[in-house]
């Protein structure tokens, strides 16, 4: 079992490591391509060591306070996901800059679109195969030197053990829930910093840029351009790998940690799950994502060896299937090889024997899949959605920002209620630990999923440098192609990231609520959160406030940024003279300063947010309180990261759609209103709707680790209310 | 008892009937002004008559239903609901046409701020105090005719009784939810069918008039301008006059319904509350209702007799502290003469003895102030977050609405920690009924503050009047200065619509928890909506994206027709040659029959939805599904609720705010950018966030009513799923 999960790990981090240096020896084309992209990898690198350093202060406080509070392990297993989620943002963003200006180079020799892809993606699998190869490696660590070496996972450990301050845990879950918020902390962090960063340098270059002087986008003459290319490696790149692998890792804890709890629980309860199945109900999810790991490791060598088409979006597809026909498969023969012949509880509602827990995987994967083809329905300017907004830019900005509100408020509804019916399926298959693995089977072959949605940002900067390097119109438009391609398959990724996180976030949250029963389960016991009590409908309100608190935050965040840098490039064009005519050449630094330091000094306050309101709100008001805020945060944030992706995507692609030549094209007045759309919709789709994904799961691990703390110590129960 | 409330009636309605008549007996001015009002008269007349042949067809289906379904009392009480509310939205809309002109007309002539207030709050007035007495007439009707002479309020009728298809209820129960139910269709169809009438009328003859062709608001060469002097009556006072008439109505009936649960939940664990006790929480709702009636009676008296100052800010002020103090000293002096002396049964927890309802009634109204001074806080030209709006407008119309999004955003969170804290509070002091009666404190002296809210769209109306014909421009100051001061006065009546509609929403629910276990409790009964349920989990996801697809339906009805006008006007100034100069009369009454059609085509979806979704949910589902699917509405809806309100009036705030002289002033380039974010929230915070109170109400009110049925017949549990 640990040798076919290290396998999977070594062969992906091997592969890796060969794409990594496979890019890097690539020709970086002329010297000027050469000095634009390492002024982008220098910018990114500063940005991202500046960061680092002040989330390893943070970090080191954290771990503090687990060892205090919980145990010295989870203190270690914290610091173990946090440099492993750390070090994947890092590799993909490093890759990313490596790549990108070889990517312009390929299409500028070979203008050949097939080999072009094969560089971009390339570089993009090294991001992919990172992720799952870093968060598998963890988890095995994890497992082989907490559970197997140290005994926390002998069945004498499943049961609640006080600390020296009396506070009681599972040990195992403790040490996997504090892994997995190592992971979500950096995560957090990446996505909110690299969010800021990204948008206030995108804003700032398009409100003076296009709106104003009316140069086109990555245009050399914009001081702001160099900054923004830097924004979509530090946001769109480091930011997304370090948000699935902490999806990655939320799925696969919340599916082990589940395990555990209803184990206790059966226990307690007088019927035992017997030792074998529980070993089983844990490593099932570790051996899909291995599983999972070699398919995409088997998609991304086809790829970059098969003979290629002039059809990237082709090529692309037939990667994700292997990968996801290859797990699909190898995964049912997991589950009929390892629950084949077991006999199951009613407690674990296996319903339909050993494939229980993979058709609850597979029901995670279709529902992922409809989510992303609804978001592609609601977004893709194929459709009426978005054509409308085009439309309506036609009689007035007023109406292209009322149509894409409109838009987005219209796209939450289908995908929730796929959402619901799957939850409602995967239960009924699978009990809730068939909820844990609908997350689990979205993300299983995520290494591939996360190849392709990087492939996309390193096409992008690829035709940023092109721009700036006045590369032949030819090359742009390759580069162009593979970009447009990217966001389709992105769609997608976002419909995994969302429904993972709400999927992940509802087992956690049973997670928690059997933490929170802790020593009071009985015979006669039943998992209940009882809407109706007080302190748990005043704590739903307030969760269900606390994403629009988080996402004002995070959008003022962008416009304080944004204003910065709408400020400092307008100062540029008055006091630079022959900036726009060419002749000078502006001042890049100032402007990478400006988003960087604003992304930095804006970070913390969301961060603190999500961490700080759950264990205050704990202390005061008792963890039947904490549970109303994680349902009413999950629900909240679940409809607001669908409305706000869905807009910003629609408002994008509408003006994308004007830009093709529909309602009066370039220039014309219905393209500024496309263009404001869309500058709207920047930070509400790539700074807002990603982070609120991190948002309900890191509340969710958090809340979990502390319940015991809150349990036992709180203001509310102190007082006698 | 029945005295007090009929005397609290008769005086309420005489006292409309006085000031409507004496309104009308005053001169209307010039033939110009009169023709101009009489436009604007026939235009609001046309609509609401045709509306209203729409919802009587609508709700003669409905009452058949009912009558099949549960009983024909509930037919009966739910037809002289939607009788009484739609009464008063006529009349208020009456009322309103007739004063508009007279005020124009005291302003005209008297040049002085106190006479000209005293006109249109005597206008006002009519509407306030209509909506409290027909409402409470009502509720009168209905507790004697079916309650004392039918018998349904003896006590061996305190059970659930079964019809001829086995639906059992208790009957006085779903007599009074029925005649809620009447109230909030009608409050419905007002609100969404005038709301999108009058945004549609506003932002069409803005997007043109003001951002085109450059001419002032209500200027009468824009074709649109009489249709939009028509919305403001159909929309804010016609819609504003039946949403509250729900809301109070809502407020009561959720406290006395609860009772009987309370009682009959008493009897079946064997501690049964006493007949007398339960006939007094029935009736003290009602009695406050009464005194707070009488108390507002008092205060329109006061302000009409009184001498009047030039601070019209001041003189209203005065009127509320008179209506809301009477009516805190009166609803005291009730409570310690009705609950002296008993005993409370724990069900109840009453743990401040006789004081205890009146505690938490006391609670509503403050935390309804706290909530109306937040959004004050954050609309308010006054405060930070509105001048951050007028100042991000200088960098650009995206800057506008990316704040305005955040202010939005942000303006949450307070609030609904106030509403948390508040739900805390007053279930402590006397149990759900508190909760119920939290709901009731804040609608207790509803005919104030309707008469307040009302007199501000007279006002508005009036200005319009006078620009139309050219008056004085003073005349005009003085109109605006009194609409201005109406919106500060409305920012806490929006702040007691939505937090009423919180509590009243939350203590229905508790209803439906107790009709959905029905014969179920027995002496461990303990009421419970266990969230970890996967259908009530189902429920609730659906629930919670609900109100988002309400309002993409919503503003995507108002973008629609606005469209229609935009294109409208264009082609009357492009073929009616003399209009922009001012020889040739604009076509008015095209524009009134484009928001007239728009308005009525487009509000018959987002009312169906409302009205269909629980009960289509719950014949699929079942009534844990339908648990679920109200708190995820009431969650989803106050943070939308909220978040559209305060956004959309920080918005129209900060363009004011610009066009006060600030970042460059009237046609500025902030300013242009001011006038599209105003734009963007008219829809949100006129169409959309008051919609989404009568929303939570709506579907509690129709669940309560078909859980009998669904509890009974569903899919799921007859598939034994």
């Amino acid at each position: 079992m640990v040798i076919l999960i290290a396998i999977a790990v070594i062969v992906a981090l091997g592969l890796a490591a060969f794409n990594y240096f496979g890019v890097k020896k690539r020709d970086a084309g002329t010297p000027f391509m050469k000095e634009i992209a390492a002024a982008i990898a220098e910018g990114a690198q500063a940005f991202i060591i500046l960061e680092y350093k002040i989330i390893a202060v943070i970090a080191v406080v954290i771990a503090i306070v687990l060892a205090i509070l919980t145990t010295p392990t989870a203190a270690i297993a914290f610091v173990i996901g946090a440099t492993l989620s750390a070090s994947a943002g890092w590799i993909g963003m490093k890759i990313a800059t490596i790549s990108n200006v070889r990517v312009s180079n390929e299409a500028n020799k070979s203008r050949n679109i097939s080999s072009t892809l094969k560089v971009a993606f390339q570089g993009g699998s090294v991001m992919g195969l990172c992720v799952a190869g870093f968060a598998l490696f963890g988890l095995l660590l994890v497992y082989v030197v907490f559970g197997l070496i140290l005994g926390q996972l002998r069945m004498e450990n499943m049961n609640f053990h006080a600390n020296f301050l009396g506070i009681a845990d599972i040990p195992f879950t403790m040490t996997v829930t504090a892994y997995a918020l190592g992971c979500s902390i950096i995560a957090m962090f990446n996505r909110v910093g690299g969010g800021i960063y990204t948008k206030a340098a995108d804003m700032g270059a398009d409100l003076v840029g296009k709106t104003e002087a009316g140069i086109p986008e990555d245009d050399p003459r914009n001081p702001a351009t160099i900054a923004d290319n830097v924004g979509d490696n530090v946001g769109d790149v480091a930011g997304l790998g370090s948000d699935l692998l902490e999806s990655y890792v939320g799925s696969l804890i919340s599916a082990i940690v589940l395990a555990c709890y209803m184990y206790y629980h059966s226990t307690k309860i007088g019927t035992p799950i017997s030792a074998s199945l529980l070993q089983k109900l844990i490593t099932f999810p570790l051996l899909v994502a291995a599983v999972g790991l070699l398919a995409s490791v088997a998609s991304v060598i086809f790829l970059l060896m098969s003979k290629g088409s002039k059809h990237p979006h082709k090529d692309l597809n037939k990667a994700l299937l292997i990968a996801s026909g290859a797990t699909f498969v190898a995964s049912a023969v997991l589950a009929l090889t390892m629950f084949g012949g077991e006999t199951f509880p009613a407690l674990i509602g296996f319903k339909l024997g050993a494939l229980s827990p993979w058709v609850a995987a597979v029901t995670g994967i279709v529902s992922g899949i409809a989510i992303g083809q609804l978001a592609e329905y609601y977004t893709s300017s194929d459709y009426k959605p978005t054509q409308h907004i085009a439309e309506a830019s036609g009689e007035g900005t007023a109406l292209t920002i009322t149509q894409g509100l409109a838009t987005g408020m219209w796209s939450v509804f289908y995908p929730v209620i796929v959402l619901a019916l799957a939850t409602i399926i995967a239960f009924s298959v699978a009990g809730l630990y068939g909820v844990a693995m609908a997350a689990m089977g979205m993300l299983s072959f995520v290494a591939a999923t996360v190849s392709v949605d990087t492939y996309g940002p390193i096409a992008d900067n690829a035709g940023g440098i092109s721009e700036m390097a006045h590369l032949d119109k030819e090359v742009r438009e390759i580069t162009d192609k593979l970009d447009s391609v990217g966001n389709t398959t992105a769609a997608i990724g976002k419909g995994f990231a969302i429904g993972s996180a709400a999927f992940a976030a509802l087992s956690l949250f049973a997670s928690y609520l059997y933490a929170q029963a802790g020593s009071g389960i009985s015979s006669g016991f039943e998992l209940v959160l009882n809407m109706i009590n007080t302190y748990t409908l005043a704590g739903a309100l307030v969760g269900a406030a606390l994403p629009y608190l988080f996402s004002g935050i995070l959008i003022e965040a962008v416009a304080k940024a944004a204003r910065s840098m709408v400020q400092e490039v307008r100062r540029q064009f008055k006091e630079i003279p022959g900036i726009l005519t060419g002749e000078a050449r502006p001042d890049y630094t100032e402007c990478i300063t400006i988003s960087s330091k604003g992304a930095l000094r804006e970070m913390i306050a969301p961060a603190f947010v999500a961490v700080l309101v759950p264990i205050i709100s704990g202390l005061l008001f008792g963890p039947a309180f904490v549970g109303g805020l994680l349902i009413g945060t999950t629900l909240s944030s679940i409809m607001l990261a669908l409305f706000t992706a869905n807009a910003g995507g629609a408002w994008d692609n509408g003006k994308k759609y004007i830009e093709e030549g529909h309602f009066g094209g370039k220039g014309s007045e219905a393209h500024k209103a496309g263009v404001v759309g869309d500058t709207v919709g920047d930070p509400l789709k790539d700074t807002v709707g990603p982070s609120l994904d991190i948002l309900i799961k890191i509340m969710a691990v958090i809340s979990l680790i502390m319940v015991s703390v809150f349990s036992k110590f709180n203001l509310v129960s102190l007082l006698g209310l």
